[in-house]
């Protein structure tokens, strides 16, 4: 604590990621990335950008790649904002939509990150509790919000809800401002996209960072009515004019256009998911319905912080959640078939160690 | 205006930044770019890093970046804090150590995203006027603020202030956080760096943007007593982990090592500006005194606007500034002698016509 500390920096608990180890190597199943790199297409945009013309601020309004992103979703580049990274990207939707003293609301297990943001705006939430299988029920949230922040799916669970609920959701709610984290949607459950177009209290946010391979540039977005775009738009031009840099532009506009890879390793990573799920429960762990990519997974014998221990000491990271309700589970990302062989095979001898 | 929108939303007024053109090739003085290009070692940095890797988040403490800039000024790591653009790293100055209705004071003439900051973080601000020669008077500085953010050298006169004055400042106003702005204090002007030590309510933001050639890449920092580190750490903590992407993070560290590199161009700039304005002199132009990569001038008998557009309609973009005290000016970033010859030539074809 010093003299100089304001309110805000005294009152705040900043948001922990996932480690990014730099003592050994890993099998790194611990943070959502993709197991699979960016499209050659990427690579080649950056390697096109590295030179002289880095000395040139980039273009501000990310124009190219909202073109990208619109014609990919069959919208207007006027319905796309671009950020660094989603998390930049729901950090802004706090000034741009609520006051403070609002309230928002989200489920009580999602991205913690969430009140992390209410509180350095200072906004205020109000938490729903999952019901008892981890799914989210909507009718259980309160009418007198502001806005409800969703991750569908949800995180860490990777529970998805279906369109049909979904939009039953936002029109019984259409005083409310829905915000959809779609961070995981292209991992196989249904995206509000097509809804952007009908509703006006509808903002949906993606990520480059795990279906498209590229964590490491922080590139996330927004989609959504005209007016809720320049909303966020004011409020990135009123804090730094360039959030996005050239090579992050670049790439993120050829990773947009390479539709084939994109459909390419999201499949993999789908079919891998399937696979090590199946394998999980055969073993004995109980093992959450994932529309992402991750398994949220548990075992009745072996606590959710033992699992975690001894994966670390065997070279395996995967996140473990300090909460509770969810204390004995561990959010485990798809990485390749290989390494999830080793990661079933580890579990499995600690929950049949004379086998 | 949207139902949607938040009171913030409704009474900010973005920051305009100078136009990057898309429609035709300009000789680009607008933006104080640097004229030559990143360091040979940036671009191999840049290159190493282009591959699989990216799709894994970067370091989210960009440790190497801090320690070669700690190693580079002579601090500890844990008194550098990096962030998104020099832009990012005074936007998170605002919520770290001021509360709403707090007061922070800066010159009347600087640069103009301070209040759009300040409207954006509910901080109120009261402006100090300049001396009828475009220098600061410290003296001016009211009492009763809660701090003081100043460019040195400023924007858009490019006048500094002495290192002694600057310090007698620091001493005088020990109640006060003072926050140095040196984008461009490397092209001639002292640094604060040095007081870093002996002053804990002294923070000094710097950027890659100008001497260091990498206004591509979005990368500033902040140098400053540990408390005040940590305090920009818990704000960008609860805002978005990974401010800095993995090959901002490497070309930037790159960059900093490189230190012949960066002294060669940034003496090259210096002897072009100061040619630069004793030719512009020579031919009737008044020129601000500059330590910055760029001059202020104005001429008697022609408008700012006018020459602007003539310069426009000619190829060449610089700054005008439509505003109260300096609407005769143009702000003109120092590129290659040689776009600086075509520029004098210019705008002595338009003060002496018939030549």
């Amino acid at each position: 604590m010093n003299r100089f500390w304001s309110d805000t920096v005294r009152n705040i608990s900043p948001y922990i990621p996932g480690e990014q180890p730099k003592d050994k190597k890993y099998i790194k199943l611990n943070t959502n990335e993709n197991p699979y790199p960016p499209s050659p297409k990427v690579i080649e945009a950056i390697r096109k950008e590295t030179g002289s013309i880095l000395r040139l601020y980039p273009d501000p309004e990310a124009s190219f790649l909202k073109e990208a992103l619109s014609d990919f979703y069959r919208l207007e580049p006027n319905q796309v904002f671009a950020g660094n990274g989603s998390d930049e990207v729901l950090a802004f939707c706090f000034p741009a939509f609520f006051n403070p003293g609002d309230i928002i609301s989200f489920p009580e297990i999602t991205y913690s990150f969430y009140p992390v943001y209410a509180k350095l705006y200072g906004i205020g939430y109000e938490t729903v509790a999952l019901n008892n299988d981890f799914t989210i029920d909507l009718d259980r949230f309160p009418g007198h919000v502001k806005g409800v922040l969703l991750a569908n799916p949800n995180a860490p669970t990777g529970i998805a809800i279906g369109l049909n609920e979904i939009e039953a959701f936002i029109n019984k709610h259409h005083d409310k401002l829905i915000i959809i984290d779609e961070a995981y949607v292209d991992f196989g459950a249904e995206s509000a996209v097509p809804l952007v177009n009908d509703y006006e209290n509808l903002l949906v946010v993606q990520t480059f960072s795990k279906s498209r391979s590229l964590a490491g540039l922080r590139i996330g977005f927004a989609l959504g009515n005209k007016n809720l775009i320049e909303a966020l738009n004011r409020v990135k031009n009123s804090f730094n004019s360039y959030t996005l840099d050239r090579i992050a532009q670049k790439a993120a506009t050829a990773a947009i256009m390479d539709k084939e890879y994109f459909a390419g390793i999201c499949g993999r990573i789908v079919k891998t998911r399937e696979a090590t799920a199946k394998k999980l429960i055969s073993i004995g762990f109980n093992v959450l319905p994932s529309k992402a990519n991750f398994l949220f997974v548990s075992h009745d014998k072996l606590s959710g912080r033992e699992l975690f221990t001894r994966l670390k000491a065997d070279g395996i990271l995967v996140r473990h959640f300090d909460m509770k309700g969810i204390e004995n589970f561990l959010r485990i990302s798809i990485g390749t078939d290989e390494e999830m062989e080793i990661l079933v095979d580890r579990l499995s001898s600690y929950v049949n160690p004379v086998r």
